[in-house]
């Protein structure tokens, strides 16, 4: 579901503070590969069980299950979504997984009548249509097909001049303003980018807008990326990235049932207690179809960057331009079908290691995400043959195929909150992937995992060029930061990378299926997957292909193979450890990161508002607009005050005392061979498991209760991009600042309170 | 013919060092306007005679001589280029001037013949024309419009692969080395931007081409930037850059006679003594001859930041498009007319205040050059009025409408090198100005002169907003800073713009017709303007013409006032002083910027050769790479030694020393009203005005012997763009040590030359 040539490789946020413990202080023989959480005798055994668990991996077994279940229409409500789950559920059970298929019946809106005509100043009818293309053998199938469509937008009839509002968020309409335009009773068109899709409507909303059309502008996905499909990979004309615009910043999954799972049987509703459906109509169109309305625009040129690469003067509007749209649904409930394969833990049953991918596409979905969920059944199914030749692991794993995600994360979701209580017990990881590509290795999550992450990482081999996954991006980082026009951070990246420090994780946001896992109950999440190279435009459209994918995605499904490895030695890890491989530095000095980084965010805001209230004194932003273009200046700025940042400063002294003790205890625990009793071993694992639930607030984030993740959430305004320490930074982006002073303290306390209960599991580690 | 929308307001480069002296410590008498170099009753005078001034200007006048001077082809050579010269003789004679017109002979080729067609993969035959335009006047007319071409590129013809080079500029070349491209035996396209255009065909032909085309693609001032001509100002599809070509980073004027004046008839020439004359054929297209060649090319997609506006992907090369193109020329002798108007100095004959345009045009020429060369006729004829009520300028006024600019600043380097002796010894200022537009004053030149053209600002109100043209150009400065984007350059400008310090001048490189006089003849130099509003896509092209420039350009000439006054009002200071208003911390302060800045050059190619040698030893260009892309690590990098910078920061110390005791010593003259003899202040003056030649070194620039000041240059690789201190700025961006060792040597006597010369004016100033 994320966009997959969004995501730089690996983490993007890092300072040149974020040093964490080096690996070499964790291992546990030099002899042996750096395993934190195993002795020097179990490293050895582990090692050699993973590399079994290689041998049992096989890119054709990829490439068929890939093709088999993209051959048809595979979105939510289809046969073959129903079909490639009973098909799994065979799969897992044929390899020895106690296996099942959860059902659960969501609201799922699919579209009735959609139009799109440009009434003035000339007549154009959108064609609304992907075309099949030369080679492309699934391009021309229309049976279940749905045309393109945004799932939870509104209902609407609605004619209105259009606006052209860039990508659509928060800054474009600012920018807007100073223009002297305003969108109300107007239809706006943003382009694709930047931020989730779901943003755009949302925003146009908001502001008065009474329907919204999100094109795929050539600059972002189209030709000025490279060949069209089908001579090269990217976006052609015609093509539409179909999506999901429920609002779910405030809550993803089924819209009718948050907090709570969704019933297996279809029933009565109220269409009106869906609150994260949007209130007017929009559609996803093609730049074919966005061209000649773009082409009509009136009045002020488009400022510099929010030009796109169609071969026309970019206009803002309103004026001449008027256009009618229009958009009916089919408000019904459909089956989400997940499939649940479990593989009972021989020592520790009651610890769950949870590994999931989503299986529902919005067409035919053979990158996206099918190229992520087969490589889960690689790994399914060479764990099953370890099995069947007699090994079983210390703890339980969960793997599951998630329906519906694409709409709004509805599998996972409803999943993870009718199983909540039993996964806030057990669960001690949810390992996600997704479509993956060609290319770099990429890893965001908690933590408390980043030392893991890096170790598994150093011991996979890149298929193209022989050394490893880590040294592959180790290389990339330090180029980045070589480049001349490379940012500070970059550059502080490069030298990490460049260092034996740990390559950072990016903080997790949303857009996949660890959402409520994450941010809902608080467990120790991942999302990882291969990226950078085999990107195109077939994103969430019908070119989303086989024959798409295995040329240009992953030939061969080579990066699939890796993907397996990656995310399966990393699980194995978490099911073979002797105590559970967390590291709390790491955790730590990110937040120390975090911590900082708002600190100077409201610094920054409040020299900005004191000089851009002095530039308003002195006339400084009308003296330097063009008279004969319409500018408006920015409105007085209030002043921002100072914040009492004190209480998260105590805290993180605390949470650096108690991290520091953790690892020191457990590097000499590990160096002794973790001589603890195998009870000791059990209280300290579920000491551990709990800890990341500890980052939790009871009430969640303003507005947004549902997430209650007080350290990572994706921002109200960004969709599918982190905002950390959200409950601070989003109300200093917004200026609130009494909510900014209260999150301040609520951090602060779930800091103590975590820092507290990890002195638990540093006591358990004394003799 | 310096591009216009290429000039950012003002300076670019500044330090937060850049301070200079506060203007109030100038200023005579706080009641009075600050006007260094004059005492507080003069300064009156001088207020009153600046008014007086002012109440002469007559936008219609400009808006009539504009019309009546764009009326037919320009360009050297025809008739009414000659016309235009005759008919200026006369106004100025009319007006009280002792005018002139002189004449040189200079080489100037016009096309023959000319052809660019693809013959590979698919047949296209270039248009090279410009057609008549709805509403434009002139665009229709045919008699004397040369096709549109590069003046001195050389005869030729060639069919060969076309290779794609972004802007055709020394680190384009870097990367498609990168990309394993030779452009060896290849035509190259490459677009307008960036750099001077002439650099495109010498960096071609240095690396192997057989031809080069140069196109303007929409993205830099087509469709892209605005909507196209008519409907809009900017380039529509068909519209063509013409320019010259000749080698002029190594010496400007006629090819033939360099260092000395052109002779007054034709005579017998040998092209082979044409040094500037390019190798290979070159012609300039317009985007809708590009886009088919373009289209069609194969190879790899160019890299992110060489894709333009067509809705095309952009391919490098080289593959299937071959190209065939012809140039033949005419090697003609023709006659370049400079009007010369003298105003004798009533006091101070043998001190000249210089002041230029250029007339000729590549066709009409309306906005560049005769929106600047009418302000001039306009300070002229107001000068003349004040003249004829009695009035005499102390200093003498030499006004001089050039030809012949744009093919390669020919009557304003014949004119300099043909009168260098007088012009050393009498110069005391040379003025320019060129093509003029609606928007923000920029100013360039030799800072001694920094002081007195803010002072000027101070007093120019801008016609749009009624402010100041400098309390304008501050807050567009201050505004600059304030964005998001802004640059640490932009911000420390800002700071400066917010305070009572002085807006620094940018340093000058070339592109007009002060090149001569300061590059050759070291005498203190000044070009300015108004730009940034009133842009398009006009340029060197045939809608250059009255229609264009009188809706977008400057509708009203009242840019074209402003330029008068300001221009007008900085002679006038120079021609009225007390002692001529030069202010040397100024220049101290500034050039000390340099220093830091070409030891902080230094250090970082130094740090930046040991990362790339670090990373290549790692191999990591190589695993960053796809390895499904051809990829060609850079070379090891030489290391790069420590520089002895010791003599050039020595000889600041001098500098800054000898600064502080001038402006100290004039500024308490000046405070008791310049009470010195009138043969002090004439020896003053003298010692003043041949400051500037102690920049000089007698053997010019490396490679350049022309080029012989040793603070500002033209780039070798940037032709437009300013190299400061350009000795060893030059020689350390191409890792050439021995030789900016050398410079630092040279550079550092002559700042040593210039601070004793300097000391010698100040014991003139001591009673």
């Amino acid at each position: 579901m994320r966009r997959p040539w969004s995501v730089k490789p690996l983490a993007l946020l890092v300072s040149a503070l974020a040093a964490g413990l080096s690996l070499g202080a964790l291992a546990a023989d030099d002899s042996q590969p750096a395993m934190l959480g195993f002795s020097g005798a179990n490293a050895a055994t582990q090692a050699a069980l993973e590399k079994k668990f290689d041998a049992q991996l096989n890119a054709d077994d990829l490439r068929e299950w890939d093709r088999d279940m993209s051959s048809a229409a595979n979105n939510v409500g289809t046969p073959h979504d129903k079909a490639n789950a009973e098909a799994m559920l065979k799969m897992f059970q044929s390899w020895g997984w106690d296996a099942r298929i959860e059902t659960f019946y969501t609201l799922y809106p699919t579209p009735k009548e959609e139009l799109v005509e440009m009434v003035a100043p000339t007549s154009y009818k959108a064609k609304l249509h992907e075309p099949a293309v030369e080679g492309d053998r699934t391009s021309g199938l229309t049976e279940n097909v749905l045309p393109p469509f945004h799932a939870y937008g509104g209902d609407g009839d609605v004619t209105a001049e259009l606006v052209y509002v860039n990508y659509g968020m928060p800054d474009d309409y600012k920018e807007l303003a100073r223009h002297g335009v305003d969108v109300k009773g107007k239809i706006v068109i943003a382009r694709y980018g930047q931020g989730w899709r779901g943003l755009k409507p949302k925003l146009a909303y908001q502001h008065g807008a009474v329907g919204c059309l999100v094109y795929s502008d050539p600059f972002d996905d189209g030709y000025r990326q490279g060949d069209v499909y089908p001579k090269g990979a990217w976006r052609p004309e015609d093509a539409v990235q179909r999506g999901s615009v429920a609002d779910m910043p405030v809550y993803p999954g089924d819209p009718l049932t948050p907090g709570k799972g969704a019933p297996s049987k279809p029933g009565h509703f109220d269409l009106a207690d869906a609150k994260t459906v949007l209130k007017i109509p929009v559609l996803p169109i093609s730049y074919a179809d966005a061209k000649p309305l773009l082409a009509a625009l009136g009045g002020q040129v488009a400022p510099e960057s929010w030009r796109g690469a169609l071969p026309i003067t970019y206009h803002i509007g309103p004026g001449a331009t008027r256009v009618h749209l229009k958009v009916l649904n089919n408000w019904d409930q459909k089956p989400v079908y997940d499939v649940i394969a479990v593989m009972k833990g021989s020592e520790l049953p009651d610890e769950w290691i949870v590994r999931g991918n989503h299986h529902d596409g919005w067409v035919f979905g053979a990158s996206d995400p099918l190229s992520g969920n087969v490589a889960l059944l690689g790994e399914a199914k060479a764990i099953g043959a370890l099995v069947k030749q007699g090994w079983r692991p210390k703890r339980t794993l969960v793997y599951a195929s998630w329906d519906g995600e694409e709409p709004g994360l509805l599998g996972s979701t409803e999943w993870a909150e009718a199983h909540a209580d039993e996964l806030q017990k057990k669960a001690v990881l949810y390992l996600n992937t997704d479509g993956n590509v060609r290319g770099f290795l990429f890893a965001l999550g908690s933590h408390s995992l980043q030392a893991t992450v890096n170790q598994v990482a150093d011991g996979i081999t890149d298929p193209q060029t022989g050394v490893s996954v880590m040294a592959r991006e180790r290389a990339a980082l330090r180029v980045q930061g070589f480049s001349p026009s490379a940012s500070s951070e970059d550059a502080d990246l490069a030298a990490i990378a460049a260092s034996d420090q740990e390559v950072p994780l990016g903080p997790l946001g949303s857009g996949s299926d660890y959402t409520a896992f994450l941010d809902h109950l608080g467990i120790a999440s991942l999302d990882m997957g291969y990226d950078g190279e085999g990107v195109g435009g077939d994103y969430h459209s019908i070119y989303d292909s086989f024959d798409h994918y295995d040329r240009f995605g992953d030939p061969g499904f080579k990066y699939g193979v890796a993907l397996s490895q990656t995310a399966g030695h990393t699980v194995l890890r978490f099911a073979q450890a002797d105590v559970l491989p967390y590291s709390f530095c790491d955790f730590a000095d990110t937040v120390a990161r975090y911590v900082d980084e708002v600190q100077k965010l409201a610094g920054g805001i409040r020299t900005r508002n004191e000089q851009q209230n002095k530039l308003l004194g002195d006339k400084a932003f009308t003296l330097a607009a063009d008279p004969t273009l319409t500018y408006v200046p920015p409105p007085a700025a209030k002043p921002a005050p100072f914040l009492n940042f004190a209480p998260l400063d105590n805290a993180l002294v605390k949470l650096k005392a108690s991290a520091a003790a953790y690892d020191t205890a457990f590097a000499a625990v590990a160096d002794g061979g973790f001589k603890l009793t195998a009870d000791r071993r059990a209280a300290l694992d579920k000491q551990l498991r709990g800890l990341e639930q500890m980052l939790q607030y009871k009430d969640g984030l303003p507005g947004r209760p549902w997430f209650r993740h007080m350290i990572y959430a994706p921002g109200l305004y960004t969709g599918y991009g982190a905002k950390t320490l959200p409950g601070v930074r989003e109300a200093v982006d917004q200026e609130d600042w009494d909510t900014a002073n209260k999150y301040i303290g609520i951090d602060a306390d779930v800091l103590l309170k975590y820092s507290a209960e990890l002195d638990k599991a540093t006591a358990l580690l004394k003799p």
